[in-house]
């Protein structure tokens, strides 16, 4: 094999773990959004399907693990590449999870949609889409290594743990007035608990973007998420 | 530098980052006790200490990661090295996280301690030592490569979620008899989420050292957590 043909070879390994990370993200971006409509919409066929979804996830986890495996075995990538695939098989811990939370969000719609909407349900979609955009906005600096996008990622988490907050101050109101309605506003804080938390897996891939790109360590600059 | 040289600064290049790792081990272990105790001898400057220490565990991360893209970079490690090597980056993303979660198990705790205390803490404690057990394991089982040791740490997260979902029917029933308490409740509520997702951060180790030393997956073979 001459050094051209390794090359082009090792180009093409590269490439298709950038596909298959592009697959997952697009993955557990459905997840987010249809495990959101299964309770806007009280659809709970919907939430079952997310389950399926998640298994489709784990699996493209694993296929990205073995990609990485194989290159870094056999292509010996160096410098930028190099970090390309570490990072990569950081992200794909965060997008599983993010598959997990998601399975968790379709959970809490099943019981949801058992009982009378409590209230109608208009801060959850909007973190839901702030989440989802943060998940997108964070693959894609990660693919083209931009640094300033990913920064913007950092910077939009904010208004999401404030919605967050404000939520649950609300909800322990309706708790308050009412006991009978403790048991679904507990499920509502759980979702909205679960969107911050996806939120802040895509503010770790950005964090850890800005660490390849740059080898500037912004990941421990923040604090931690409100619980 | 001969063969022998090259082999032998390998070694003790891995075995730099085997002990880094269990130094960050070590720190989130004591980490979860400590944050219990603030909880149970209502010890608010104890919970403060925790926030310092998780910027030690921070700083570990980013000093194992450095350590793992060099050797990844000048040795071009092979086989079950290499597997070491990039379990140890997804390794050091858990650890970091159980830090993060001690943090906001230790705000709870400044919460609760400056209000009357609801119960006796019985199950978060008991659920502490679970937790911490299962990180020391799941950590011991990756340094010796022990698969039985690592399936054990997996088999053992299953009556920690129960004692979950214990505590939070117990805390259901006391904000429903007394809205008072809806506020103090949530946040034990939230501890003993915090408690386990620790837990499931030990099994997500587990789960990676099975994987990398029998490369048998098991990652995906259980249900998601509790929500």
């Amino acid at each position: 094999m001459n050094k051209e043909h390794v090359s082009s070879q090792f180009d093409s390994n590269l490439a298709s773990i950038r596909l298959k990370l592009l697959e997952m993200g697009g993955k557990v971006e459905l997840m987010i959004s249809k495990s959101m409509k299964s309770i806007v919409e009280r659809d709970s066929e919907l939430a079952e399907q997310i389950v399926a979804m998640d298994a489709e996830v784990n699996r493209l986890e694993v296929e990205i693990d073995e990609k990485c495996l194989h290159l870094l075995a056999l292509r010996q990538p160096a410098a930028r590449d190099l970090r390309f695939v570490t990072l990569a098989l950081k992200t794909v811990v965060d997008l599983e999870r993010i598959g997990d939370e998601c399975v968790n969000i379709a959970r809490r719609a099943m019981e949801l949609n058992r009982e009378p909407q409590l209230k109608p349900y208009i801060d959850l979609p909007r973190m839901a889409e702030a989440a989802a955009n943060a998940v997108q906005a964070a693959l894609d600096a990660f693919v083209r290594q931009d640094v300033q996008a990913a920064l913007a990622v950092c910077r939009a988490d904010t208004p999401i743990d404030e919605l967050h907050g404000q939520l649950q101050r609300e909800l322990i109101t309706f708790m308050m007035e009412d006991p009978t309605v403790i048991q679904r506003a507990l499920s509502i804080t759980c979702i909205s608990k679960f969107l911050e938390r996806i939120a802040d897996h895509a503010t770790n891939i950005a964090e850890m973007v800005v660490f390849m790109v740059d080898g500037v360590n912004v990941r421990h600059a923040r604090p931690t998420s409100q619980p």
